[in-house]
């Protein structure tokens, strides 16, 4: 990596910042960002039309695998055709049930003020989720997730206002039993967190230990806990064309919970999914709208998103790519089908490369202005993936706080005001030929806010940057990372509650914790 | 940059393939990338009403300063009042010499096969032009550019596919004299590349010299030459309100030639511009609509483009930002603007990064998706730039063309096709809910040309890619920069020809070349 990037240390603008003291960076402040750009859609209506019709003809004429009696006996009663675990569902029945699915709907965390709004134009960023390795330039290699590297990251999640959500494991904690691991995990962040988060559906026990959780969190009686969503549960299908038992459990604790529910499924194509694009999404639409239907069925109104996880693999090696030409445009399709169906949608900032490099940030600018361009709500992974999920980094986490950051200044309506004051008419007139605009009244009077002023990037010419240390973007996004997470402070938390959710914990690990036959 | 970084040193994917012999990568074919996608239109139909307003007024009422006699001259006879060098024309005046000019044109260089379509949906991208300095791994600092760094940096240009017109100098080559640079330079682009060239205006010789020698190149009459484009200028106004002499002298000689002609303002917002972008796009255009009027005084019908450079400031230290928010919000507002005018448009690839890292890759990614965003039909600087336009980097040049090749493949209709294939029914019936689609027939029949194959990526796992070096990504672009340097062809050419070329230059340095008095 050239004697440029390791020549000195220091952690220039960012490290002199920090070594100020106080807040580690400006930051924007937590809003929730408003897309209002007209969606980018490839589709013609014939071509949203013939895929609504293939995603139909699989739930008709193929069927979905629900490998759940409950969930089968349901579809039973609604009048699928059952053959085995096999369920096929008409169109009709399809359509009168996501017809019930609301087109919006709220999460409200232990902080009220950091109330979610999925759908009507907001788009909402979370932590990556779930990988278990973790990569840091403090050892340059890949290594097993911790409950520390999972807290410093949940850390980070709390600390980003442009991050809305605290979404599964930012990495999972292998120091920690599997029986408890979601105890000590939800209780970090419901202690470290004031925002939303969310719980993994892997079986009723972990189910369960988290609806209490997140309710005792809260404040709340089970009548307030259940009035409202307070949490959410994103399920995967097993692509192709199947649904497992621990999934669909969780999904329906969680829909009659009032629970909020995204499923997701991992369709990649040329591997689980058709190698074609249309063919891609046409069955990802089919499996995430079986689930949807499922929901609505047993609690009408039950709020509900659709995922898009359609990528592509490298048909030479098989391995999964992110953030591609295909990935964008699958991306964009869902959108259109989820604004057909009128479900809100989710879906992610991913890349395939392995450390926090050139590749790793255009791989994820594409994802995430795939995610802009698709009108997606809801945008997982959008801060710390490496290596197609398998690694969390807090150093690209930090990277992708700066465009995430970026793109929500980016959504800012008056960027593009053309108020009189705006075109600044009088201000031209003034300056004429002659000199600049610094000094002006009209400068003056705007210069504060004109502009983004980011916290990682570097502006200053070579010498500068050079004379500082010549530190590269990732070693910048390290320095800054530590003093996060060394100065961190937690949110608020009355004592009582506290007290309570580690009883909680206490008495569900004194009990066992949760069967780890899954 | 991480002990991750530099532990160990090889070329990874590309590295082996260079090794194998024969072509150093496997790219995309030379085709014109067609931008379907409907325009990101932030400007409301008043807000558009409102910037040209603004633009209009500044002509009217404040006035361009036109520092060239001839110039000045065409304005008066066209009813301009002139004051001094200010001169002030009518709205009327303007929109009926802007409407003369053509939405669409082509340039056509010395092989026809590499002809330009400006407009017409079109987005053509080209390599960066006129940093002064370089940055190469090879030393990883700072240095003056020089004739060998220059040629090198052509060669990439002709090399790429997806660089489609080889702009100014790639690097200001200091090591030749000021008086004959422009001779050596274009001596090097017209024999080491055949795709479309640039001339600077700066001075009647340079540009006479830069007509001479396209027109030899392409083995053309002088008849022939002038009867379409084959070549093209760039120029930039003074912001604010100035066009300079020698700028306009070329501008005006390249029109009576029949040649393109592209007027780039460079308003930085808060500093040769109002602090606002509505302001700042009003300036710019502005300026650059009096330039496309004169053109079409001196020869109705000229090919003529406008060009953005709005950006802002960084209001603390007065650096100028590249890729911001507001940057791109800017080029997207000019974009409806050209539409409005009816004239092709010129964006740009640009960031302010030092080195090729993290920080480039975003701020390069944001101004090439405004490039697309805005409609723009020509991308300056798209490959190859550094530090706010003061460096060149081979390095950057190939991370560049990864990602360019990727924003052009996206725009490939055959991703989003829904044919009764691409919906792929059959093919999930007979997967059904077991195995993979790897295997299957529809899969077989396409999956050579289903996906994007990067030739930067490296999309192994994190444990191949660390057994291969662990080679993070401007380390590999500097691999396959000295790889495709090496074993570069120059396109065929006449022999006649490049002997006459050759002539033409040495008779023009007996001359003395060009005066350095500018």
């Amino acid at each position: 990596m050239a004697r440029a990037a390791t020549k000195r240390r220091g952690g220039g603008r960012a490290g002199n910042a920090a070594r100020r003291g106080g807040a580690v960076i400006e930051q924007m402040p937590w809003r929730l960002p408003v897309n209002a750009d007209r969606p980018t859609e490839p589709l013609s209506e014939e071509g949203v039309a013939a895929i609504h019709d293939g995603a139909m003809r699989i739930l008709e004429e193929v069927g979905i695998e629900i490998l759940n009696e409950e969930a089968l006996e349901i579809f039973r009663a609604e009048g699928a055709t059952i053959d085995g675990t096999n369920t096929r569902v008409g169109r009709e029945f399809i359509m009168e049930m996501i017809g019930k699915a609301p087109e919006s709907w709220t999460m409200t965390p232990r902080n009220p003020a950091h109330e979610l709004v999925m759908g009507r134009g907001h788009i909402l960023f979370g932590n990556v989720s779930s990988p278990p390795s973790y990569w840091t330039m403090e050892t340059g290699r890949k290594m097993t997730g911790t409950r520390a590297m999972c807290a410093d990251l949940i850390k980070l999640s709390q600390y980003f206002n442009c991050i809305h959500f605290c979404g599964g494991y930012p990495v999972e904690p292998q120091d920690i039993h599997a029986g408890i691991r979601h105890l000590d995990v939800l209780y970090d962040k419901l202690t470290l967190t004031d925002k939303v988060v969310h719980t993994y559906s892997l079986g009723k026990e972990r189910v369960e230990d988290a609806i209490e959780m997140v309710r005792i969190a809260g404040g709340h009686s089970h009548e307030e806990f259940e009035a409202s969503p307070k949490f959410y549960t994103n399920i995967n299908s097993t692509s192709p064309l199947k649904h497992d038992q621990p999934m669909l459990d969780g999904w329906m604790r969680m829909a009659r919970a009032g629970q909020g529910l995204v499923v997701t499924p991992f369709t990649l194509a040329g591997a689980m999914a058709p190698v074609t694009m249309a063919g891609a999404v046409a069955l990802s639409l089919a499996e995430s709208l079986i689930a949807v239907a499922l929901a609505q069925v047993i609690r009408p109104g039950a709020p509900c998103a659709i995922g898009t996880f359609t990528s592509n693999v490298d048909m030479k090696s098989g391995a999964p790519a992110f953030g591609t030409p295909e990935y964008m445009r699958a991306t964009q399709m869902t959108g259109q089908m989820a604004r057909f169906y009128k479900l809100p949608m989710r879906s992610s900032g991913v890349c395939a490369a392995n450390v926090p490099d050139g590749q790793a940030v255009w791989e994820t600018e594409h994802s995430l202005w795939a995610a802009i361009q698709s009108g997606s709500n809801m945008v997982y992974h959008a801060a710390g993936w490496l290596e197609g999920g398998l690694i969390a980094s807090p150093e690209k986490f930090v990277m992708d706080c700066e465009i995430l950051q970026q793109l929500q200044r980016y959504m800012e309506p008056a960027i593009w005001a053309t108020t009189p004051g705006d075109l600044a008419f009088d201000a031209v007139a003034e300056v004429g030929k002659q000199g600049h605009f610094f000094g002006l009244q009209h400068t003056q009077d705007r210069y504060t806010t004109a502009f983004y002023q980011p916290f990682l990037s570097d502006w200053r010419n070579y010498e500068a940057w050079d004379v500082a240390g010549a530190v590269w973007t990732p070693e910048r996004a390290h320095h800054l990372y530590k003093r996060i997470v060394e100065s961190f402070e937690p949110p608020a938390m009355d004592e009582g509650i506290r007290e309570e959710l580690a009883d909680f914990v206490a008495r569900r690990k004194a009990e066992g914790g949760a069967p780890t036959d899954f």
